[in-house]
């Protein structure tokens, strides 16, 4: 007879409730932690990892009790992963073989942008996807991705990233998904969505405030109220939770208003648990449990933070043992934490591995590759091509004025820029080669790829190429300048290839930990710019960034702006700048004027714009949502009712054309304005949009179905309410390009929503 | 037999009950507005006036119901005080005939840092006051300047400014006393003391919040969560409540999370009167409450401002009527306003004219200059005395590394720079001349001044001075940097003038409206200093500026810091320069090395200082606190109890002696660090200070009595508390040179504190 615990045919609570009964304090607080293991000194990939880096005992002794989670097997160094699929397996071969109950581990990953391990397929970074304004291809790029995972042995990932940018000059602005909440919701739900449906956990994060801190800086204070919090920070987790169904949430690091999340019952229980019914496991970000205590001086001890994070709702301790062992252990035992809340945690962990399978009696720990036994392919065809699509879909297209672009049959071409020849200017601070591969120069990169210059040579295959380097990402060597200006004399079109090295804690100029105190191109680039402007020639500015930089001082022919493109983003900027490709992509964050006078956002009041009452103008070079394209699109016979009942919905439809020569795609925007409500509401906010791909005189009718919830704020009181009276709604091409706009009038009741409410708009394209 | 409301023989309270029970609406809505009569097209002294100026009906016809307020009958245009005083007089003579009750009106004049009149003393600015670190002297000030404005027959004084500095771009940083809570509240409070005194009533403004606006554009959103609210921004406004008796408040004009504080009862009257007791009367700071209309969109018409404002709170539209009046009258007569909303407002400002006397039968419009009718000295020798004293203590030696200060028996002065000839560099936005003076050229200034050069050429009469321009103060024409540099290479020792020009909404660099985008020195003023530097001449750096900046690219052999030091300023700075004055001030803000990364304060968790886990070091130049002397100090012979009750106090002391040649003064502080609390807590924080003056070689025990409620902070559930556990105490010459710190043991029971909590430390110096 099976162990109760350990049958498929029972019940998931009561195999838990069984287990639970046998487990001792040491064996139920060994699944509230991770293991950390093959993590060298000198790889930093976490924050303060340094700090925290002690010994490990032999590993017998140390998962006799059993084991939580096991952190980044592929992850963390340049692991084949055939040998990593069977070196998982094996270590949760003796990890079931020594634990009494033989429990194996949640095997964890990171995934923001493609499986962060070697040889994966890197896919563009989610500010690039934001710029795509295509779900779709997000959740089929999760979903792909989660089947490789799964194929490994892992189960969970630590994605989607679900914050909205606040400040561009947080190093992390690339992870994100841009300004707008609506955008950064719809895109991390199907991001969700699709890792969900390959079988892997996805772990939203960070959960909550993380990108608001104080001038941007990683990790420092967040200065927010309830509403903001309310209004922008939550709706994309409520989002990835209802619409995409994931059964983690992660941590923030960065205290709020003197409250460290990790440490806030109100956050991860009262209103994730009690308000939104989440029922899954609440992981903490690296050593965040640790930080309460050694950073935000919330706990005297690892005991005592243990105990704060324990009872906020911290189920798991990662990605190493530091508070949840031992000292948890102690207080426990003292009567000075009840046991009740380790059950709790036990609980929500035992019933994840319960789901997942990982109790039932007969689990394999051998993966489908690790049981093949054969060579494992992170990077197939059907990932590059996928990685190709999002790459070309995602590369703005900011300004051609001087209809430089596309470029046809150029005679010279200089490519000059310190991103013009470096692999790792395609990729975001999560890829692997950026966060791990850096610190094993003795290993190649992994995935094929091209440098800019590359895809360049290969799409004008008739131009005279000619490249310098000009200067460095950063820092304030200016001696290669001259020969950059030398190659920009002698060509008839530059190519000025600038932007980011993503890496991370100061190993880049973008990424974790690598913020910026202003957006103005780092280094010296602006001043190679200003040298190749100066020779007359006309300058195409390509940017390969992680974050908008202020370009209000500089004319150049054209701008190309590209998010860290992956793997295929050098061709795809090339088929852009060839015209092969139509670039569709919108700006997920505007893009300044100038290089201070940060914070910003499009999601501002009358009083955050322009006027007279500031010397200070926060006007953007290129609004929220701007993006050209190669062909041209009218919208008309716009049609929309003008009553919205609080409970009730507005439909809104326009027709768009493609007015131009040649297919291409249009993302059509839908905004909202309210003019007067009982607290300040942005000018303007995306409530809706919809990527239509268009041949040549090809028209076609998209209509928003907006349900008046989506209306809704956080009123005077704190809840959530459809207030009546006038909105108006407007669509356009950009939050500056509109189109269009009606004034609507919302009738009946003033209406309090909760967590129920309607939170995306439904958008057909005829 | 008098009537009933004009016996001064009877209480307040059946006075103005009486006198209320015979007002019509219109009658009682009269007396919450404003009139501002002699402003003019052109002359924009408070933002978006344009808007909001209407042609006035006939003044008889205006007043025949009484009016609540006359609006700067001498801050308005280059009034002569007699000629003031009399049209002052004759007006309130016509009003108090005009209308059925005989009903004067409160005349309100702005006197930041000094009357804002012309001729007027010209005292330097708040954020000079927080340097000098001496609320002495400030409260002699307020005194005085408020015997000189009743002696004219003003009433209100809308001072002082009690917004902590949250980020320097902000444009008012100059109208900050600093950007610590306890330096600005305990000098706010003696501003406010001073100023009552004298019989004038002080107004709190701006009620709260204001300096913390989005990227420190004015009137932008505020993003700030209540617990920074509480800490940070309220703690001056309940020590000039409680320490300094204020009998008026206005609000702010940011919003704080989508709520405008001029339409929200929860500050206006739950804490404001509820809470803390306040009975006075608030008034709306200048077209506020048209702007919950126009530009914060929370009402949709002139009368639903004034409904919103009224109900929570704002008892006076100010500077005119435009919501008070006839929109606000239609709604109560519709039944839409309670007109106890209107009567509780009333009882208020007639409970305030009463008080004052206005309502007593027999009062006189006549003030004592108007009855003198002689010439009125509005800057006699006393007041000049004062603000020479305030200068000299305001001036901050920021560093003196190579000695290069004093000057001695220098040679050849080169004395450049956009700031060195220029008297407007002497002065603050709420000057005189620059607020209003800038607008009457044929004016003459009206105070007798000194430019730095004139006071440099004093000063050294021996020396051979030059000068040159080289830049204006903004703008990017360097034609005059040449021939700055040739002054410059001639001379012997360069004194760098630069800074600010101060005035309101663009019209400057800094002051009300005019916002920076970064902290570099504005213009090309940076160039300029680069240029001098380069000619290896030893330069003395010489800010008369409204706010820090950067300074961390440049190597001065000095840098001396002054606030716009008004109008005896020169000669303060020129006595440092030479020795005659020793310096002793203290900097209120701390200066940043870079001039991008803001917004920071020295009151961060330990994660908003340097660590490694920000690329961006947020460390400043010179700390809060710093400033040098040409004597020096030993601190010694430190006590402290090693305990403090949760309801008592602990005695910390030290000895302070003058260790050089000459006479000084030294800014002893207190600093508490809190290492484990429920919630982060600043790093450092002030909780007590003394200026203390001493004799060469002389020394003096100071002792600061810190009771246990200055430890408090607003805890998890929201409210203030006392923790128990370990405080470390430190005493220093700045935040950054602390010479002892003693861990002290806070015993007994965690307590709750409220309203009636100690605010202040207690300072004897023996």
């Amino acid at each position: 007879m099976l162990n109760p615990w350990a049958d498929p045919g029972k019940p998931t609570g009561e195999r838990v409730a069984a287990l639970l009964a046998e487990l001792t304090l040491e064996e139920k607080l060994a699944q509230l932690v991770g293991v950390w293991v093959g993590i060298s000194e000198g790889e930093e990939v976490a924050p303060a990892q340094h700090e925290f880096a002690e010994p490990l005992p032999p590993w017998d002794e140390l998962t006799k009790p059993g084991l939580g989670q096991l952190t980044r097997v592929f992850g963390t160094g340049p692991v084949d992963p055939l040998v990593g699929a069977k070196v998982l397996a094996e270590t949760q071969r003796r990890l079931v073989a020594n634990n009494r109950f033989g429990i194996p581990a949640m095997a964890h990953e990171e995934c923001l942008a493609g499986f962060t391990a070697w040889q994966a397929t890197v896919f563009p970074v989610p500010l690039a996807w934001g710029a795509s304004f295509d779900p779709e291809s997000v959740e089929v790029m999760a979903r792909e991705v989660g089947r490789v995972m799964r194929d490994l042995g892992v189960h969970q990932g630590l994605s989607p990233v679900l914050d909205v940018t606040r400040d561009p000059r947080w190093g992390r602005t690339e992870e994100t998904i841009g300004e707008d909440p609506y955008l950064v919701g719809l895109v991390g739900a199907a991001y969700t969505r699709g890792l969900e449906s390959s079988g892997i956990v996805a772990t939203l994060k960070h959960f909550a405030g993380y990108s608001a801190s104080r001038a941007a800086r990683n990790h420092a204070p967040v200065h927010m109220g309830p509403r903001e919090f309310a209004d922008v920070v939550l709706p994309p987790f409520e989002m990835a939770l209802r619409l995409g169904g994931a059964r983690s949430v992660m941590n923030s690091y960065a205290e709020i208003d003197g409250v460290p999340p990790a440490s806030d019952p109100s956050l991860l229980t009262d209103l994730l648990r009690e308000q939104w019914g989440f029922t899954g496991v609440v992981v903490a970000d690296y050593f965040a449990v640790s930080f309460l205590e050694t950073t935000h001086g919330v706990a005297g001890s690892p005991g005592e933070a243990a105990a704060l994070a324990l009872a906020a709702g911290i189920d798991v301790e990662l990605p190493s043992v530091r508070c949840y062992g031992e000292p948890l252990a102690e207080l426990v035992r003292a009567g000075e934490v009840d046991e009740a809340l380790v059950d709790r945690a036990v609980t929500r962990v035992l019933t994840q591995k319960c789901e997942l399978g990982l109790l039932d009696e007969g689990w394999q720990p051998d993966s489908p590759a690790a049981l093949r036994g054969e060579p494992v392919d992170l990077d197939p065809p059907a990932l590059r091509d996928l990685a190709r699509t999002m790459a070309e879909r995602s590369v703005v297209l900011l300004d051609n004025a001087s209809g430089a672009l596309p470029l046809t049959a150029p005679g010279k071409l200089a490519v000059v820029g310190p991103c013009a020849d470096d692999l790792l200017s395609m990729m975001g601070c999560y890829s692997f080669p950026n966060h791990v591969g850096v610190h094993h120069p003795e290993v190649p990169l992994g995935v094929e790829m091209d440098t800019l210059l590359a895809a360049v040579r290969k799409e004008f295959p008739d131009a005279a190429v000619t490249t310098a380097k000009g200067c460095e990402v950063s820092g304030d060597d200016r001696a290669g300048i001259a020969e950059a200006v030398d190659a920009a004399r002698d060509a008839d079109v530059v190519l000025a290839v600038l932007g980011d090295l993503a890496g991370l804690f100061g190993r880049g100029t973008s990424g974790e930990g690598c913020d910026a105190e202003d957006l103005s191109l780092p280094g010296v680039q602006g001043e190679l710019l200003e040298a190749l402007l100066a020779t007359g020639k006309p300058v195409v500015l390509v940017l390969l960034a992680g974050r908008p930089y202020a370009l209000g001082a500089y004319r150049p022919a054209a701008v190309v702006q590209a998010f860290f493109p992956g793997e295929e983003g050098a061709g795809a900027v090339a088929g852009v700048l060839s015209g092969r490709v139509n670039p569709s992509a919108k700006l997920p964050v505007q893009v300044p004027r100038t290089p201070g006078g940060q914070p910003t956002t499009y999601l501002h009041p009358k009083l955050g714009a322009k006027g007279g009452i500031s010397s200070v103008d926060p006007t953007p070079l290129y609004p929220f949502g701007h993006g050209l394209s190669y062909t041209s699109f009218e919208l008309s016979d716009f049609a929309a009712g003008d009553e919205l009942p609080t409970d009730g919905e507005v439909e809104v439809s326009c027709l768009v054309r493609n007015t131009g020569a040649r297919s291409g795609a249009e993302v059509v925007q839908l905004y909202l304005h309210d003019p007067v409500a009982t607290v300040t509401r942005p000018v303007r906010q995306l409530v809706g949009f919809a990527r239509v791909e268009l041949e040549a005189g090809e028209q076609r009718r998209v209509s928003f179905r907006l349900h008046a919830d989506r209306t809704s704020f956080t009123g005077r009181d704190g809840r959530r309410v459809v207030e009546t009276g006038e909105v108006v709604l407007l669509v356009g091409c950009s939050s500056d390009d509109v189109r269009w706009e009606r004034s609507v009038r919302v009738t009946g009741e003033q209406r309090a929503v909760g967590h129920d409410r309607v939170l995306d708009t439904p958008v057909e394209v005829g």
